[in-house]
Formats: C-alpha cells, sequence, structure tokens
C-alpha cells in the first residue's frame, strides 16, 4: 500500500492503461473498419477448398493473398513455403527486444461448400446481412485469422511497433488434416520457438460468452469401399441371389454402434479416460439449452451414447460418425440394378489416450469380421490425430482470459471442444508451448455447413481483444 | 400314308416351304443386313432415357424414329399418340383376311447411361465389337424391337404382303413402369385387340439356348429419405449427440433383412406361392453354371434368401433390395460433418398373389416404426406392378417356340423370369390374349449397367424367327 493508487492500479491490473488502449484501438477501428471487411470480403472470395485438388491454384492463391496481407502490414520475412500438398506462410517481426514471442497460427484454406443449393447467397461471393457476413471460411477460419492481422495492423499504427516478437505460421492444409504442417513444425523448431502459440479456430460458448478452449479430440478419418461384382447387375435377373454392395456395407456400418449408442468395434474405448464425478462436473459448467439447440437446429431429439449428456457426449467421450454415404443409383427417378459397389466416409473423434493408428486397425478389423459373404472391403485412411489436453492455469491462458474479460465484459470459461485441430498437438508437444485457443466464432455460425458466417461484431471485438492481449504480454 | 411324301411332309412339319422360306429371308437378310445395322445405330443413338426429365425431347424424338421407320416398311395407320408422359408409337396392316392378329409391343426408351466412366465406348454412340453392338437399348429394348420391325420389312419385300395382320403399339416409359400405356390399353381395347400379344424384351438362357419367359415377377419401387436437422453439422461439435441421418438410414435398411436373407417386413410374404417340389422341379429344369456366372461377373459368392436354389430365387420368391444410396459428403477427401438428410431407393420383385399396394404399405409401416429417436422418414412411391403367369402350352407360345427351333435347332426352354415388365400383366388381362415372350438378348447382355449390347447373331437370327413365326400363324 505504498506507492500511489494510481500506480498500484496500473501495475496491478493495468486498467488504466487498458481503457486508455482499448479507447485508441477503438477509434483506430472505427476508422478502418469498412475497409478492413472490404478487404475480408476479398479473402473469403477466394475458393481455397485444400481437399479439392481442382482448386489447387485456389489454395495457392489463398496463401499469396495472406504473405501480401502480412507484408502491408510491416511484417518480414514473409515466406511463401512450397510443400508436398498447400503451402505454408511464414513471417515474423522479432524488434521487441526481451518481450516474450508470440506465434500465431491460423489456416487460409476451407471446407468445400456443397451441398450448394442450400446456401443463400453463393459460397464465395460475401455477402453481409443482419451483422453477419456469409461465406465460406467466415468463422472457420479466414475471418478469425484476419482478424489477428489486423490487430497487428492496428498496434502498428498506434505505435509503429507490436509490444511483442511476433511470429506467423499459417497454413493451408488445415480442413485435410495438416499432413505437411507437422513434419514442417519438427523440422522448423528453432524458426518456430516461442512463447505462446495463440491460435483462433474456436467458438464462444454462446454469443457473449466467450471461451477458452482447454480440450480438443483427436481425430481419425477412412474410407470404406465394399465390392460385390464387376458390373451393376439387373435387380430382375439377380436380385435376391446375389450380394448387393448396399446391403452389405448397410450391415457393416450398423453393425459399428450398439442399440444404446456405444461403439461396437473391439478395442475402441481402450485409452478414453474414466468419467470420474470431478470431471462431470467440470463439463457441466458449460451452459447448455437443450431446447434452444433443438429448436434452432430444427432436431426433434438428441441421439448419442447412453448415460452421458450433450456436452459429455461431445467433450470427453469417442464418436464414430458416418460422415457421407454413396453407392448404385442416385440420380432422378429409379433404376432397378443391384449395385456392385458402394462407399462411405467414417470420422472418429478420439480423447485421451486412444492413439489413432490402434483404432484405425480396430474399426479395419472389425469391418473386415462382419463382412457379409460374397463382398469385398477396401479401407483407406486420411487422417489421424491425437488427442490434446491444455492446462487452463497457464498464466498465457490466464492472460488471454483477462483481455476477453476486458472487452467482452465476461470472463471466458475453459471447455473441453469436441473438434480437432489436429495440429494443435503438435505445436504444444514439439514447441513445448502453451496453446491459446482464443476463439471468435459462434456455435451457430454453421461451419462446416451451408451458409457459414462470421458476426462481425465478433470480427471487430476480436481485433480489440487480440491486440489488448499482446500489449498485456507485452507490460508483463 | 396314303398321299405323296411330299405333300405328308409338307403338311405334317411345314419342312420344306420352312427351309425355301427361311433360305428366302436369309438371302434378302444377307442382301440387307449392312444397312438395318446402320438403321439399329440410328435408334441406338437417340439418348431417349425415360427417367430423367432433360431428355424428354429425345424420347420424344425416339418416338418419332419408330413412326418414320414402321411407315417406311408399309405400316398404315401409324400414329405418335401424346400421353401425359411420353407418347406411344401405334400402327398397323390389317390386310390379312380371315388370318391372326399379332401385337407386337416394344419400348424405344432406354435406362440412365451411369456410371458413365465405365463404359468402354459412349453409351448413345454405338460400337460393334466381336459380333456385338455396343450401346445403350441394344439388348433392352431398341435391338429387340426393331427385329420385329425389320422382320415385317423382310415380309413385306418378299411377298409385298404381310402373313397375319399386324399391330404395333409401341411405347416409350418402361424403364418407368409405363404409367400411361396401362390406362390407354384400358381405353382402346377394340383398337388393340389381336390373337396374341408379341413381345421381345427377354433373354435366352444363354448363348444358343433360346427361351419363351412364361412368368414375370411383379414390381414396386420407392424412395426413402430420412431428415435429423435443417443443415449438417460438424462432427466435432455435434457427432455423437445428434441423429445422424445416415446412421438412422442404415439402421432401417438393415432392419430389413433377417442374416438368412428373408425379408423382414411384417406381411411381406402374404400371396407367396408355396414352394412345391413339383415347383422346384420345373426351377430346376433350367440350366445354371453357377462357376461360369461367378467367373463372369466376378461374384466371390452368391448370397440370397437360405433354402433357395439361384433359378428359385430370381423365379419364383420376391425380393427386396436397395438400388441406391446416397447421403452426406461423397466428394474427394473428407468432410467432417454429421449429414442432415440420407435417402435409399429400393425395390422390391413379387411373385404370385403378392399384392404392391399393400406389400408397400407394409414396408412403409416398418420403416416407420425401426426409426431411432429424432430422425424423420418419407416415402415416396415409384412404380407398383402385379406379377404375371402365362400358359406355356397356349398354341400362340408353342407355335413360337417351333419357330425358334427351326432356326437356332434348339427348342426354347419355358423359364419363370425375375424381371418384370409391368405392361405383360395388363396386356395379358385387358386384351384377354396370350401373351408371348420370344426374347432374343443374353443374360449376360450388361442390360441396366455400363457397356450394355446386343449379338447380331441374334439380331440377324432374331428377324428370321419372328418372321418364320409370323408366316407359322398364317399358315395355321
Amino acid at each position: 500500500m505504498s506507492g500511489p493508487v494510481c500506480q498500484f492500479v496500473y501495475s496491478k491490473t493495468d486498467l488504466y492503461n487498458t481503457h486508455k488502449e482499448v479507447r485508441e484501438v477503438k477509434e483506430l477501428i472505427e476508422l478502418h473498419k469498412e475497409d478492413f471487411i472490404e478487404r475480408l470480403k476479398s479473402f473469403l472470395s477466394i475458393p481455397s477448398i485444400s481437399s479439392l485438388s481442382a482448386h489447387k491454384e485456389d489454395v495457392q492463391k489463398g496463401a499469396d493473398w495472406v504473405a501480401d496481407a502480412l507484408k502491408e502490414i510491416g511484417m518480414e520475412h514473409v515466406e511463401v513455403i512450397e510443400t508436398e500438398g498447400h503451402p505454408i506462410v511464414y513471417a515474423d517481426w522479432m524488434h521487441a527486444q526481451g518481450k516474450p514471442t508470440v506465434l500465431i497460427y491460423g489456416h487460409y484454406d476451407v471446407q468445400p461448400e456443397d451441398p450448394l443449393d442450400l446456401w443463400e447467397t453463393p459460397p464465395f461471393e460475401p455477402t453481409i446481412r443482419d451483422g453477419k457476413i456469409y461465406a465460406r471460411g467466415a468463422t472457420d477460419d479466414k475471418g478469425q485469422l484476419f482478424l489477428h492481422i489486423k490487430a497487428l495492423d492496428l498496434l502498428m499504427k498506434e505505435k509503429g511497433e507490436l509490444p511483442v516478437n511476433v511470429k506467423f505460421c499459417i497454413e493451408g492444409e488445415e480442413e485435410i488434416a495438416s499432413p505437411n504442417l507437422g513434419p514442417f513444425i519438427n523440422d522448423n523448431q528453432d524458426k518456430l520457438s516461442c512463447n505462446a502459440v495463440v491460435i483462433s479456430d474456436t467458438s464462444f460458448i454462446e454469443k457473449g460468452q466467450p471461451a477458452i478452449c482447454t480440450s480438443l479430440r483427436g481425430a481419425l478419418a477412412m474410407e470404406v469401399t465394399v465390392k460385390t461384382a464387376n458390373t451393376d447387375l439387373h435387380s430382375g435377373s439377380y436380385g435376391g441371389a446375389v450380394p448387393n454392395s448396399i446391403h452389405a456395407l448397410v450391415h457393416i456400418l450398423e453393425s459399428l454402434h450398439h442399440e444404446n449408442g456405444e461403439i461396437a468395434v473391439d478395442g475402441f474405448y481402450e485409452g478414453v479416460p474414466e468419467v470420474t464425478e470431478a470431471l462431470r462436473e467440470e463439463v457441466a459448467q458449460i451452459p447448455f439449452d437443450e431446447e434452444k439447440m433443438k429448436q434452432e437446429l430444427d432436431l426433434e431429439a438428441l441421439f448419442g451414447e447412453e448415460g452421458f449428456t450433450f456436452h459429455e457426449r461431445v467433450g470427453i467421450r469417442p464418436t464414430l460418425e458416418v460422415n457421407g454415404i454413396t453407392g448404385g443409383f442416385q440420380g432422378e427417378g429409379l433404376k432397378t440394378i443391384v449395385p456392385s459397389q458402394a462407399s462411405a466416409k467414417i470420422s472418429c473423434r478420439l480423447v485421451g489416450d486412444q492413439h489413432p493408428q490402434a483404432i484405425y486397425e480396430a474399426i479395419k478389423r472389425h469391418l473386415e469380421a462382419h463382412m457379409q459373404a460374397g463382398a469385398q472391403v477396401e479401407v483407406e485412411q486420411y487422417i489421424k490425430a491425437n488427442p490434446v489436453a491444455l492446462d487452463s492455469n497457464d498464466p498465457m491462458i490466464q492472460t488471454a482470459a483477462d483481455a476477453y474479460e476486458e472487452v467482452y465484459g465476461v470472463r471466458p470459461l475453459f471447455p473441453k471442444e469436441g473438434g480437432s485441430i489436429p495440429i494443435v498437438e503438435v505445436f504444444a508437444r514439439v514447441l513445448n508451448a502453451p496453446v491459446v485457443l482464443m476463439g471468435f466464432g459462434l456455435p451457430s455460425e454453421n461451419l462446416h455447413a451451408p451458409n457459414e458466417h462470421f458476426h462481425l461484431e465478433n470480427f471487430i471485438k476480436g481485433m480489440e481483444t487480440a491486440s489488448l492481449y499482446l500489449k498485456k504480454l507485452g507490460n508483463q
């Protein structure tokens, strides 16, 4: 209690400074907002769909766009680094001597847009309606990545320098599980070394309730193809007497779950943490309005593994979901064939110590064991990613929480996310740095679905929060 | 033994006359063969796919082509009769006083061509390889229809007249279950009245073994659509906790069969005739080379209702087959969604007294009863057709068998076909005339599948057989 009150307040909570800085940043945002939104539209209009080879050039365009945006705000050593797949964009600004180094990660690639006919406006013609910008990639992840670039722009505009050292490592393969970024991180540990990895690719709990995710599930995906004959056969001449590839596929897919929603694959639950009362209580902190969600998504009922709540099912339990299925005649009308080939795409979310490769092999064994006579199954593995858990008490995470609280007036919660960002586990392990998952999306923003959008309010407040966070780190 | 031997032989078996006439027809065929094949190619190059609305004009072209071909050979009263769907082509030649009247039915519409990438040559660019003409519709039914037109052309060329009265009733909706021909037959019983209906839209048992089919299964088809939410959802955020439309669809499809291949729908087998020893013996007459079929179609094993042979399964037992399935993401790579909608096309073959409408309702009830929580099912009915049985001892059928025997040197068998030609039952019932199913296809000709083809040998011998049959009817 010896120093001046002002000084005390300043050093204790940075309150005075913060309010001033928030104001200054706010004024700058007001000045440049329209331009920033126009720039975001230009970013969103690039159909950088990483999973479709036809869009390879568009993905390259996305990388070049990001590199240009980084150069424009004064980042240095901007590189578009070719990989066996899509490029990685690197940049840095390392002039904040004695200050921490923050590595900002994001991705400029997006999910495919289909089903196209369900979009109200074209997925790559960004449109603003009701304060939301609609486009594929709006929330996942172009909008959330771009707000960091513009947060630095604001800091540069304000002071001509940044409060901390910053590195960018932006990839174009997140939606296909980052096959080349993992090796790149392994090979470039010095180049990427940092005190925290900051990633905005997650969501609030709901509008007004920010969240810093502290757990991501692992992932595993595969395509299963069933073949029965060398050609489709006439269902009148052969139906009922030869194997039907769709029947055989349906049979193995149905065998993957028990009636109670449990996954029926031998060994699937090995490594899944016990659901203790303490864990249940932690998960129960996250508010959940079942009726509201059901109404929003037009769900008649929830469905899942018996004995678990919604947030337990998506946060701490593993899953196995069929994401797509195709076989036989799918056009208008009918074609009375016995289809010779059918396939399904399957993905799993993994938790705890579940090992993706072991789970993949267990599923493959299960599929082969349940195959009907006369049907052959082929399984192709797409992705695998380890689950990751982060410590919510890490100061890097708590400081981010402070920044949110000051901008939004509400302290973030620390949920366990159901999704997977495979690279998070690699960043945490290889760089041995805390990963701060400071999301600015909303769960209702249709990511991976038609009419994806991003609330401009969170684009703006996201810039405020991100710049305030870096100032706070610089002041520590 | 009183008359001259020659006379005896003549009247007893028509042998002398036949041989002469076969020779004359053969000579005429030799003279015109190349032209006939070129004309068939022109017919086959019209993509008259009745089930796809985009091909409506092509179907109309098919009708006009048939009408022109009928006019060209001297048929009279040629009409292209519009219906609510695709046109019916009518024509007649009624100058054989005191002779029987034969109604020739066929269809100028074809199945969709997909999967297009499995065709060795484009489906609507007819190509001859190894004595077979490859094109969609080659065997089903344009080749088999056109051989009748050209058989009459040969008879006209030979004698300037036909040995019997002939009517043509050719439709463009067979592949979509003839929705308009049934009512047309009902409304035009006098116009269509005849002593026999001749249809070539079936197959030999195998190369060299002709067949006149005496039983066709009924048919029923529907599309089942399952919906769970108003949008696809991220499998990370929602997977395992909300209904998955593909899981729900897979669940109901799997529930349709027991493990032993039996159909699990309550009431499905009502009206199915008892499989007596006599019936089994009759079916066992049809030769069957399981190993050869497995090799040709690359089948590892057969699969079907336990306790029945291949020919019992496809000839006298009812079936339920999924013809196509679609849902969620089906593109390249992966998209980790919980799909909100999935659908399947299902068709049944019916036998005996199974009533299509009753079976449809039983299946609908079954699907609704087996639906998972949170999933809604919609069922749309496409076609229904009654089963039909014909008497192989009918003189009209036996005379056709005589014609085959003389041309091919082998008497036809009388198999019970697994396929459905819904209109056959209507012709038989409404016109009260025997239906003669004199097929010239081969079961290996990929009907309804890629690389459909027709053996030119049977196109040629088919013309001989068809013209000889009419001569025999005229001589009776």
